[in-house]
This record gives C-alpha cells, sequence and structure tokens, in this order.
C-alpha cells in the first residue's frame, strides 16, 4: 500500500461467552471490505487474545466505517458479550517495508 | 498512553524453521523494553502468523532500536530462518480509546 494511510489496530481479550462472534466477525470483515476507503484487513487470535489491524485511505473512511449501522450494533454487542476489554488506536501509516524470501533461499 | 506517539506494526508469517525462535523472541522482548523511549508491546501469534505492536514515544527511539547491534543480528537471522515474508510498518498513533468490562456487567 502507498504511505500515508491510516490504520486502526484494535487489541482484544476476549470474555468466556463468545456465543456469535464468529458469525459476526465474518459478516463484519465482508462488511468493512465494501467500505469507500477499505484497504485491507489482517488479524491473529490466539487464546483469549487478539490484535487485529484495518487499513483506511483516510480519517473519513475510518469515521463512516465507525458511523455504519450494523457495525455499531456488532460494537455493541462486543462490549456486552464478546469482550473483557480492548484498546482501539487510530494511527497514520508513515511508511512500510515488505519483505518475502526469494525463491533461491528456499 | 497518550498519544500522539509511535507503534510498529510487524505482521509476520513463519517459516517451517523456528530453530531458536522462541529464545530470541524473549531476549529481543527485554532488550526492547530496556530502550530510550519504549513504551510497551502487543504480540499474538497463531499457527504460522503474528502480529507485533510495539510503541515508542518518538521516531528516534524507533530508529536507535533500529541500529541496535543485538537487534541486528536477530533481525538477519529471521529472514535467513524464522519467517516466510513480513510486513512491517511505521504508523503514529492519534487516538486511542480504552475499554474494560466494570465490574457490575459481570
Amino acid at each position: 500500500m502507498d504511505s500515508p494511510y491510516y490504520a486502526v489496530i484494535f487489541s482484544s481479550v476476549s470474555s468466556q461467552n463468545q456465543s456469535g462472534y464468529a458469525e459476526t466477525a465474518k459478516r463484519m470483515d465482508e462488511l468493512a471490505a465494501e467500505q469507500p476507503g477499505y484497504l485491507g484487513i489482517e488479524s491473529v487470535h490466539a487464546a483469549g487474545e487478539s490484535i487485529t489491524v484495518s487499513f483506511w485511505e483516510s480519517e473519513d473512511a475510518i469515521a463512516a466505517w465507525k458511523a455504519d449501522a450494523e457495525h455499531t450494533i456488532a460494537r455493541e454487542t462486543g462490549r456486552r458479550r464478546w469482550y473483557d476489554s480492548y484498546v482501539l488506536r487510530v494511527a497514520k501509516v508513515e511508511r512500510e517495508y515488505d519483505w518475502a524470501r526469494s525463491g533461491d533461499q528456499g
């Protein structure tokens, strides 16, 4: 991605009640991907902890996604049910380095 | 943390050779925590994928940690051995929201 762009870094600790989480998370991934200014998402889940980073062209795109009605309901359900705590950070990505093993280094 | 501060978002895909990784990762966590301007780290590892986000007071602090000799050796070993690919992003955290379940919401 060409910087600058924006990252929303969402670090969460799960509660014991994960009822309905997987379906909603899948739906939110799909819905986010349809938003104007969406660039991508990366997510890693382990026992009880997750980090999800979504990427956006602008702060306006982030604000519009935050205001989406279905997303707002999912967020409220998350606070009521799925999370014990979370930290959400909005950050401007200033530079990026991509590295991949080349074939001959196998 | 009081924004603005900086985040280094490191998203990696593991190779099949993880020999020595755990020890080096632990050592790097300890060494990073001793650096001037270090604010914290969050990391989630799952099968073959990781996201690690470290937080820093300034771009100078990030540059100094990048230049650390032991860190440089670890990074080179990572490219030679532990990773198939990674993306490293340097981002300025502009705002942060913390949420935690309050006791009476059980």
